[in-house]
């Protein structure tokens, strides 16, 4: 049924966002960015939008993989600030492409 | 070991956006983008990027996972560009947050 | 007493977005854009935004100024989107580094 | 023939922004950025549009001046930092949209 499985990087990350909210601001950096607000959570999104574009411009597959991580990473920030989560994006995805849930794998054979 | 399943959401599309790299250009809207070049996915990154923030500030959370799943989407069209996909971008979060991986998972009782 | 005097080119360019409000959508690129509105501009700041970065990488000047004018210009039909004008950010750039007006100048001898 | 007087508030900007590069990076904030390099600078014209975004839709005029002077400041920097400046960009522009030079109104009666 669902797009994630519970141990999965993005279910992990999401549930280490999700406990942030209940620290305090000094706590750690996600705790910051929430009492901060939305503005100062989408010019991170838009900084690390620009620092992958560039990366890839350098040429450096490190770098650009250390970027694309820090984007996806603040937009994980963004979606838990807004209440959402990584399985929506990954069912909108799944949808646009047409691609197999886990349920359906499951339901036909149940390989993994 | 891996950070992703083979039938995982973003594995699957990886291997779509790695298929399409055989497509002629007219073929689809990926194909069409390989064939235009690393400046013109970044365009899409930095737009979607734009998108998301215009999105986020109106407050619809359905237009926000659709923005969300297009700058996604573009940052895998440019990681495939690049011969890299979306298993290097999780090991990086993983790392970067102390998450435990599947194999991890697997050695502590096997819970899936 | 402005920074701005009407003969400008920045001064000309506000005057002819201005008159462009009552033009129609299928008149020109400029009401088509008012047409469609604040999102769709805002869009364009950023695509111009991602598109002077990768300019810029690309180390060629003439394609760099291309494209900081076309920062700039889009810069300009938001704000007269907004009943704003380039006389409005000289006046605060002028503010900021605390750079003479064009009255005070006169007044210290009347040069041009 | 020129697009810029010299006491224009763009001209002023330019020759301080000349002037900064003679400066120690410790000196002053553009000796900083040209001390950081084109990408420390081309992340703050990025920064600066992601602003520049959220501005315009909080809808504060006087906010959305300020920010596009920090977009326009850093496309300034920019450009002295890659040997142009403004009156490259107006040129441009004034070519663009057929504007008239100060040289073509001086010879059809030297208003100014």
């Amino acid at each position: 049924m669902s797009v994630l499985r519970e141990d999965d990087i993005l279910a992990q990350l999401a549930a280490v966002l999700e406990a942030r909210k209940a620290a305090t601001a000094d706590a750690s950096y996600v705790a910051k960015l929430y009492a901060k607000g939305l503005d100062a959570i989408l010019k991170k999104v838009g900084e690390e939008a620009t620092e992958t574009v560039l990366a890839a411009k350098d040429g450096d597959p490190e770098h650009l993989v250390y970027e694309v991580a820090d984007l996806w990473f603040h937009t994980l920030v963004l979606l838990a600030h807004q209440g959402l989560g990584p399985e929506a994006v990954l069912t909108e995805l799944q949808r646009r492409f047409g691609l197999s849930g886990l349920a359906e794998k499951a339901a036909r054979g149940g390989e993994r």
